[in-house]
């Protein structure tokens, strides 16, 4: 039997206010590259936060506010120019999970020297170094803030492309919850609805162990009473959703994701469907899926989340869609088969617990839309 | 409000035959220091399996087994001359919560040259390395795989410190459920009631955070089967208790011990009874002394233990030692009074959510008994 292994390297601070009261613990160089998007790191007032934090330490930073949603290898080396132009020792991302896998990407390619055009076709060896990471999350999603991963959108492979060594894992993160206070709830609905899906997909890993299976339990049940609030329009728990997006990311973080990010992936570059609600969307037709293979363990998932069947789930992402005004345009069958070739082509063995046939993958598709 | 910080730099690796099948990975040296008592890190098993690791990546060893239940800084020094001695730049525990604390105070003794005499008067500095350490349990209790505490005996203060710092975190934690299988009865028994204590001083930690109570849930939800079980003399799972102590110790690690560790310390120096047999006989009456200030949490805690009140905890308590023959005599009132001044005297704001009077601590101890 091989070894199972649990590996989490970043410190978690939590509570409110906690970039300026924990600086001497995340300032980890003389100079901070502060990655960004163009709104949500200075709206949400972290941004802010962390300039005081770092003034307070004696410590300088420029600001790279370049990246959008799902960044692309243009951005990450305009990000790492940025860096060595104004010689920065260490990284701080602060946003959604692009601002935080950008700051990832640029920490390790302005670390290892790793030129433009080799980017996607080496990857970080084990024990090679990046420059230290931060990283301050303002959506409840992504989970970023303690995994080793770093999406890349690869024009050329016309998909996402993981970017993944243990270099990656941020030293440090840092969970305000006040952050997300001015997140549209659109971006809270699918961050959610992301955090949901490393839950689920990292229950099912063939890497999951009782532990991360606890794990993810406990970010169900925290995550599905927020999104059923959410549904009808009532107060949402920040905090809560901040925490179990945390703890989703530290599950997907050991298992790695699954079928749903694979097949999210082709909506999101071609249809333009938000990361996390293209997750959402697939999730029912993927627990009745894995309900063939894996019975018990899709009772518990569903029990966690206090619904009677993935009808239900299916029933919720569509209260939710409709509450947000964020109902996508279905693709066409012709779409849908071109996409269904991506998540097949992923290394299936590895990643699914169970192996999808093409026609399976369709089945989900269709069940999402 | 104060940031909340969770923080486990221990991989832990787990499963049968980890200990030779991730050899690539705790291998952190050129030679070793096995650090062990004179029994069990042989008997199980583990010995055997470390030295085959070692030898087939081939890195030296040299065998300390001077390591004694509750071990004292004589040992611990006796440990450092053989480091040094024998050159060795790493430090391997293989045992209980004796070998494996020993272990830790001697990787940081040894690298911070830290003079005997000085050894209970200094404590490791933050970011002070110790040599790294793997730790390889062979009880269910300790947690000490991954914490950063190092218990060892001081004569002159009658009790045990805790020699603590980020720096004793072992790097490695290597869970192998089969070197529980040679564990005497008492000792599964003790070593299961520490790790269950650890749980529930854990979640009524003033440090205990949503996910340190999840994941004491956890543990207490894992380990009271088990018990029950073992109550009855039927089979136990020790791949169960494993992981559910390991859990715990993930809990300890964040949030420290409380009361009943603090009471039970005296119990164990004084009366010679096992540390988690002493920290048992302790739970129910501090239950009841702790559902006052959280009647909530309480609710959960024996929710998650599938009891219906404290008194339940005190039978299976109770049926526990009937069953392992293990039913210590009871100390005299005078000795109890003697025995409530140590835990009053310990740092008790910061460690207990509720800080008792001499009576109550004494009203917990005869509970016990």
């Amino acid at each position: 039997m091989d070894s199972l292994r649990f590996f989490l390297p970043t410190t978690i601070e939590s509570g409110a206010n906690c970039v300026r009261s924990a600086a001497g613990r995340w300032v980890l160089g003389r100079k901070a590259l502060l990655v960004t998007g163009a709104g949500a790191a200075a709206a949400s007032g972290a941004l802010a936060d962390a300039q005081a934090a770092l003034e307070a330490r004696g410590a300088g930073w420029a600001h790279f506010d370049g990246i959008r949603a799902n960044p692309d290898a243009d951005q990450v080396y305009a990000g790492v120019a940025a860096a060595q132009a104004q010689g920065c020792d260490f990284v701080v991302g602060i946003g959604g999970g692009s601002a935080l896998d950008a700051a990832k990407a640029i920490a390790w390619a302005a670390a290892a020297g790793v030129p433009r055009e080799r980017f996607f076709r080496v990857r970080p060896e084990p024990g090679e170094a990046a420059l230290p990471i931060v990283a301050i999350p303002t959506t409840c999603g992504t989970g970023s803030e303690v995994t080793p991963y770093s999406i890349i959108t690869s024009h050329e492979a016309q998909t996402k492309v993981n970017v993944s060594g243990d270099g990656l894992f941020p030293k440090v993160a840092l969970l305000d919850p006040r952050y997300l206070a001015s997140l549209p709830p659109q971006v809270l609905c699918d961050t959610a609805l992301d955090a949901l899906s490393h839950a689920i997909e990292g229950a099912y890993s063939p890497r999951s162990t009782r532990f991360t299976e606890a794990l993810a339990l406990e970010a169900i049940r925290t995550i599905v009473p927020e999104l059923v609030r959410m549904a009808h329009g009532a107060f949402v728990n920040l905090a809560q959703l901040q925490y179990a997006s945390t703890v989703a990311g530290v599950v997907i973080a050991q298992t790695g994701t699954g079928l749903v990010h694979a097949m999210g992936y082709p909506l999101t570059y071609h249809k333009g469907i938000p990361h996390g609600r293209a997750n959402g969307i697939l999730l029912a037709g993927y627990l009745d899926f894995m309900a063939r293979p894996c019975a018990a363990l899709t009772e518990k998932l569903l029990e966690a989340a206090s619904l009677r069947s993935s009808d239900e789930l299916h029933g919720l992402v569509d209260a939710l869609l409709d509450a947000t005004n964020a109902t996508p345009e279905a693709p066409s069958e012709d779409e849908l088969t071109r996409f269904t070739r991506e998540p097949l082509r992923l290394d299936l063995v590895r990643r699914y617990r169970s192996m999808p046939s093409p026609e399976e993958v369709m089945d989900i598709y269709r069940t999402g839309f």
